[in-house]
């Protein structure tokens, strides 16, 4: 799939609510895979630009990907592990 | 890195020719990986609509992504070996 393509679509958790739309795609250019998908929650603080509102999520967490990227958790749990990755990254 | 950030950089051979700009990039969902960038060579036939002028280059083929993307071969050799490969598709 072309990259253009994928960028705007709808990214929606394992209980079909949406989480926000691909903005853009991280690669490795190193071993040549995909890391993650950046996406974007849009609202009103993202447009204002008071937060960025832009999750970063890991390319294992998705579960399907089609005219929709489903992934393999609710919201919630997706973004307690996106934290608990980031701090597993500090330490 | 960003795969916004690859759309737009220059794509050279192995002698420093410009090749082209990269417009896309194609991406393997099942096997996550990239597999090749889609580049544009521009000129007037493209714009004009006359020829594509698209060139899809195999990411075995990149040897370096910097600012620049630097190809292994000339462009000759390398548009070569996409017909090659391309013919092996269709047997």
């Amino acid at each position: 799939m072309r990259l253009k393509k994928m960028i705007g679509k709808e990214v929606l958790d394992n209980s079909a609510t949406i989480m926000g739309k691909i903005k853009d795609v991280e690669i490795d250019t190193a071993s040549n895979k995909i890391e993650s998908i950046i996406v974007s929650k849009g609202g009103l603080s993202e447009s204002m630009g008071i937060s960025k509102s832009e999750i970063i999520v890991p390319f294992e967490m998705i579960k399907r990907i089609g005219d929709k990227i489903i992934l393999k958790q609710t919201i919630d749990e997706a973004e307690d592990l996106i934290k608990e990755l980031e701090l597993e990254d500090e330490e």
